[in-house]
């Protein structure tokens, strides 16, 4: 019997995760990624976030490498990693619509200053505000322009929002003003209002969320991270909201997650914080997308969402 | 020189009201509502939401009422208002769009618990919540599609979530399934999974979301009102919410504006409290939109948005 090694969500998941792969795969052995019991060679398949350096290596029956979420910087930081095995992205529909739901929340949570509004009332306060301009007057810019750049872009745009995109290489997107390298992305930054990172992790795009960058945007604007922790500096976007050049920011990357309970970002005035759950799939859909591609990938199927190595994501 | 009495933000939004009327009227005399050298006789307009009862009878020379909000109860409760002038309610084309994106924002809000994350924000808590579907899987219902109630209809398609609305008189908006009055609301709510309430205040909807229509919601439907404080039994709303009968509640409105410090509401976990912003359109907009409508009516042409006292809203 095929079996999985399973290291998401702690071995207090376990249950919920042999319940939903045996509606989905019921052929399938799904055991707990430190199981004592699992002898190394009888490993097919492995679904996990933060692989323990060197685990990976030492299954050597192992065939495909799931990633539990869309990233998978740290599954590839491991220097043992067996690059000849397929690595898949979790990309199940569902993330990418949920994606475009949390960038619109957190676009729109800015616009309508959201976090005063929950400060307010936490300290049972009914405060008028004068409004700022609606979603039409406030120009949302997305760096990276994959499948759920492209979705966030659609559905700002029904919004009202005008949309600008920024990408590596350059995309087509109907209705967005499109600016392609790093030759454009001064001209990008200087009309976006709320700025959205949905950037892979690559060496490139590590820190890009930093004082330099941030100084090249309107005053006031807004920041949007649900790329990675990696791709911002904390210090600098704290610095830019004390100085006003950012208005605020929510954040649901951090550089180490769980972010620790004294990090200034909980109590900042201008930050909402968010558990890293922008385009979470819920477990069930993960487990029905791993069934799936175990049962291509059985069949001799073409797998989809594979790691590219030589590009970084 | 005509004069138009202000009684919107008390006595400290003079200065501003003053500098955008002569923005967009600079012949008008902008004078505050308590101001005792004003004689009753040479007051042309008044811009208010909740005048003092009989107040506005004892202006003589009055000639059109502008309510500085969307709904017009608190003026129509007057006993002695002069129901021949024609009463004007502030409908400038940004209060729309920002209904829309307020709707929005609190659907999102309810779809993604934002409520519980911004409580664990408060006590540094990262945690994980198993998602909910996603906004296609969450079929939202409007109660009300007047120009607000359509275009947020439109704004939450754009999002992905299935649109159900219902209204006094029936409407046929595109990819909305319409019902319309007493004998369709119960299928109307049988399927609605974010119930949000766009009405008017009339003696027919007043206290409609009550115990009774709460109970016909699936169970853990969310809860919007961005209509009137009028339309909502908060003891009955805190009882579903405490049962599980509703899963979470945005309530902008409220009975009594401002919400007393000690009202239950403001520390509910399951209820977002915002201070009636849901639609509101800065000073300066409805400066100008006061102004092109006084305009307008001293050249004689007819005036937009007035109040129908036959049909109440």
């Amino acid at each position: 019997m095929p079996t999985i090694l399973v290291k998401s969500g702690g071995e207090a998941a376990m249950p919920e995760w042999q319940r939903h792969f045996a509606e989905f795969a019921p052929g399938l052995e799904v055991r707990w990624w430190d199981d004592p019991t699992v002898a190394p060679d009888t490993v097919d398949f492995v679904l996990c976030w933060d692989p323990d350096a060197g685990r990976l290596a030492g299954l050597p029956n192992l065939k495909v490498i799931f990633g539990s979420g869309a990233g998978v910087d740290l599954i590839t930081a491991d220097p043992a990693l067996p690059r000849h095995l397929p690595l898949m992205r979790m990309a199940p529909g569902g993330a990418t619509q949920r994606m475009g739901e949390f960038v619109c929340w957190a676009a729109l949570s800015l616009l309508k200053d959201a976090r005063q509004m929950a400060l307010n009332q936490a300290a049972a306060k009914w405060a008028y505000v004068e409004p700022e301009g609606t979603a039409h007057e406030t120009p949302v810019g997305i760096m990276g322009l994959g499948n759920m750049g492209s979705r966030a872009c659609a559905m700002l745009q029904g919004l009202g929002f005008p949309v600008r995109g920024w990408s590596r290489t350059r995309k087509h997107l109907p209705g967005v003003t499109c600016f392609a390298g790093p030759d454009e992305l001064d001209a990008f930054l200087a009309e976006t209002k709320i700025l959205v990172c949905l950037l892979p992790a690559t060496a490139e795009t590590r820190g890009i969320l930093a004082a330099p960058l941030l100084a090249k945007l309107p005053r006031g604007a807004g920041l949007v991270n649900v790329g990675r922790g990696s791709h911002q500096n904390i210090e600098d976007i704290i610095a830019a909201l004390e100085s006003g050049q950012l208005g605020g920011a929510v954040l649901d990357v951090f550089a180490t997650e769980p972010l620790a309970a004294d990090h200034p970002a909980w109590t900042h005035p201008k930050i909402i914080v968010t558990p890293h759950v922008a385009s979470l799939p819920s477990r069930r859909e993960r487990a029905s997308y791993v069934a799936e591609a175990i049962a291509d990938f059985t069949a001799g199927r073409p797998l989809a969402n594979l790691y590219d190595h030589a590009r970084g994501y």
